[in-house]
């Protein structure tokens, strides 16, 4: 029964939409941490690593750019327009010139139900580019062959593209009762959701392969646990055993059933660093060119719990609406952690603090 | 007053999305008559006249073609299908092959309104091309340099991008009072009209010269006037002053206010058949490939006053709802239509036969 309800969730778990309270555009500042945190980063790694001539870009060119898994605004813009000034910049000093005419096109890229409404409404109006929406999952082909230059995706390789079978199968060691995520206890269920990600990673992988022209670029920013820190004593783990508390105190109050929360899991995985860095490796298409870590600086804020519940709930919303049905429970189900968030929020902010590094990486397509 | 309630009307006026009862999705059978009746012509079209040595398609090239003013499905995917199966066609028989490798790709336009999200959410599941969507009007540049190989537009370009500016200055000779679109009565108000269209269509004209290849073919479907009819004679005409009288009849009543009604004009132009040869053929990027001239099949049918009243709400309520305010009193206005409709339907539908002609026009970007 658990296993059949888990099968047929969709594999698509859309931020939330539209600009009211609780969407992903009003809550989504700690993501912008990161987008402001790898500027420099960018910029040095367009600077030092992208190729124009060997790109044969020049002056009547149009790049190409795909923001992969961009949800909406405002973040996704950011990122792109740091991209395009990196490209220009590069550009106009190559060329020796003052004034480029090169064009560009930016694709983004999300899940078919994603609020691309939302998205191209709230374009900028005065952006240099031509826009264009990409519904899809990116474990899949977006794009006809070699036809971007530059690919980012930034927070969302952790999404899953399905909770791992197994996990809801209450007949394997890897069933996941008592847990919504893979806390790195039982050993079946880190190998099971593992595997998920390093499937997912491959076909994602294989999937740019084709779509990068040689020479073009990927920057990727995942955030990653340390080599040997399970995901229980990851910030996210933390938060997400949180939750998982919640959920089953709303269970024994009766608001939702056991049942519910038992076969319930975050489609969710963060790898370790080396775990990781393997997967890049294995793929004879990429060759890494540069490697940053950092911690997102607005990590250290001392942000409310109203501010981290918000941040959850544009996340998972949409998720947990497919899960547990009405939004009116999924409301009294948000209210009720956001209330036991900030009974504990110095426990939970305390986990924020260490045990978890933002990776940046820049991959070449050979 | 009325002037400057007209000049703050967004330049964008889309059709009704969603899939619910006045949606545009449930209400476009008619304009699906039109694709219907050119897919001959399409195939035909594009057997004849797509060069693809000189287009340099080969086997791993990417085909791109975009359909302007998309809306929401399913007319737009039907006629992407019918294109993509005729240049596939084509490709085969010149190359010799049974099996090609061409991938195709495929922007969806519309204005950034347009209801992206149940668009992109009914794609078909097992199409055969890469799709995107591409918001923003046509009236612009969509698309980079030279980046479309077949430009689609079927019942779109009678949109202007702005009803014209003295129509609607009580000052002016051309101030179109009494009615709500250009009847052909007053000459001030044909010529500001006019001159609106031939506006447009000059930008549009001119985008897409620098958006399409040369030898690239751009297909238009749109409905003209024979030579010396004026719009009063025209079927959407008489319909569009049967409007206009509902609305002086609901000011009469007291449900919107005369000078409300005074200011509403359509921001649409069909334009006779020989004022749009002469637009085409001032334009010396363009050459006429083929024309044919036909009648939607389904306008013979003796559709029901109701399919008419959805037909007509799924185009104009946003637009409706733009200008009157509240959808409450939108709903009032379309339910006294349907009612009044329903009982003149035999004189509505004696004008839909006749005085229209429906132009199917293929064009090769020299």
């Amino acid at each position: 029964m658990a296993t059949e309800e888990i099968n047929s969730l969709p594999e698509s778990y859309p931020m939330l939409g539209g600009d009211g309270p609780y969407s992903y555009a009003k809550n989504s500042t700690f993501q912008r941490g990161f987008v402001d945190a790898t500027k420099g980063m960018v910029f040095a790694g367009i600077a030092e690593k992208l190729d124009l001539k060997s790109l044969g870009i020049y002056s009547s060119s149009t790049f190409q750019i795909a923001d992969l898994g961009c949800s909406v605004g405002p973040n996704t813009f950011i990122a792109v327009q740091n991209i395009i000034e990196a490209v220009e910049q590069k550009y106009l000093e190559a060329a020796n010139q003052h004034h480029s005419t090169l064009e560009f096109r930016v694709f983004f890229n999300d899940h078919s139900d994603n609020d691309f409404n939302t998205l191209f409404q709230t374009l900028p109006p005065n952006r240099k580019y031509f826009a264009a929406g990409v519904p899809g999952s990116f474990h899949n082909r977006l794009f006809p062959k070699s036809s971007l230059h530059i690919v980012h995706s930034s927070s969302a390789l952790h999404w899953l593209s399905r909770v791992p079978k197994e996990i809801t199968d209450s007949t394997t060691l890897a069933w996941n009762k008592g847990s919504i995520h893979c806390t790195g206890f039982v050993k079946e269920v880190a190998t099971a959701y593992s595997a998920q990600f390093s499937n997912d990673f491959e076909s994602f992988f294989n999937a740019r392969a084709e779509e990068i022209v040689p020479g073009g670029l990927m920057l990727i920013l995942i955030a990653v646990r340390p080599d040997g820190i399970p995901m229980s004593k990851n910030p996210e783990g933390i938060h997400y055993d949180f939750l998982g508390c919640c959920l089953y105190d709303l269970a024994k109050m009766g608001l939702i059933s056991e049942e519910k929360v038992d076969s319930f899991n975050l489609p969710i995985y963060y790898p370790s660093l080396g775990e990781f860095e393997t997967l890049i490796k294995r793929n004879a298409n990429f060759s890494i060119e540069k490697k940053h870590m950092f911690t997102n600086p607005l990590m250290q804020k001392a942000y409310c719990a109203e501010f981290w519940a918000g941040l959850l709930r544009a996340g998972l919303e949409n998720l947990f609406q497919q899960h547990f049905g009405s939004l009116q429970v999924v409301d009294q189900i948000f209210k009720y952690y956001s209330r036991k968030l900030e009974q504990n929020i110095s426990f939970i902010m305390e986990g924020k603090s260490h045990d978890r590094i933002e990776l940046c990486i820049i991959l070449k397509r050979n």
